[in-house]
């Protein structure tokens, strides 16, 4: 686990972090990933009680995933929706637009 | 989702990409993270088709998590292990000497 604990800032979010401490974090991540020598892994952070944020403290955790199983590594479910593509269309342009501001 | 292409490194893989690519990635994340407005969300990378990566090109998904359901955004499983505390110890002891190479 890679927390941004020894940062001056304290965010429970991601999205709270200032650009220069975030930009930190991901080489760091790279070093784990090394270290720990897994071929295959997974990176999650979490944002939210409800998102599976347990401490309240921007952290990432690096996970070996040992083999194609259930029963190692992390498990993910993604449900998926359909919605209509105008729809969509609608969301990406106010998504492009609000990334522009 | 993020994706490194824009980069002129191509990776597969988040330890093969240079720190100056990872550095850009978290605070364009964070930009996806705000735009989307959503409170509780994931970011999820993954390494290797086992880790359920998809793509071979190392990217990003920010997966706003609307409700506390299975139903809806990101469903995680993370089968634990207890192994001894000597042989944490050990693991422990050589990933330091490793991060410090």
């Amino acid at each position: 686990m890679l927390s941004s604990s020894r940062n001056a800032n304290h965010a429970v979010k991601t999205h709270e972090l200032p650009d220069e401490n975030l930009a930190d974090l991901l080489p760091i991540a790279k070093k784990i990933a090394i270290a720990i020598g897994a071929e295959n892994y997974n990176i999650l952070q979490n944002n939210g009680r409800i998102a599976h944020q347990v401490v309240d403290h921007v952290h990432f955790h690096v996970i070996p995933k040992p083999a194609a199983t259930d029963e190692e590594g992390l498990v993910i479910g993604w449900p998926t929706k359909s919605p209509p593509q105008d729809e969509l269309k609608a969301l990406h342009a106010e998504l492009l637009e609000k990334l522009q501001q």
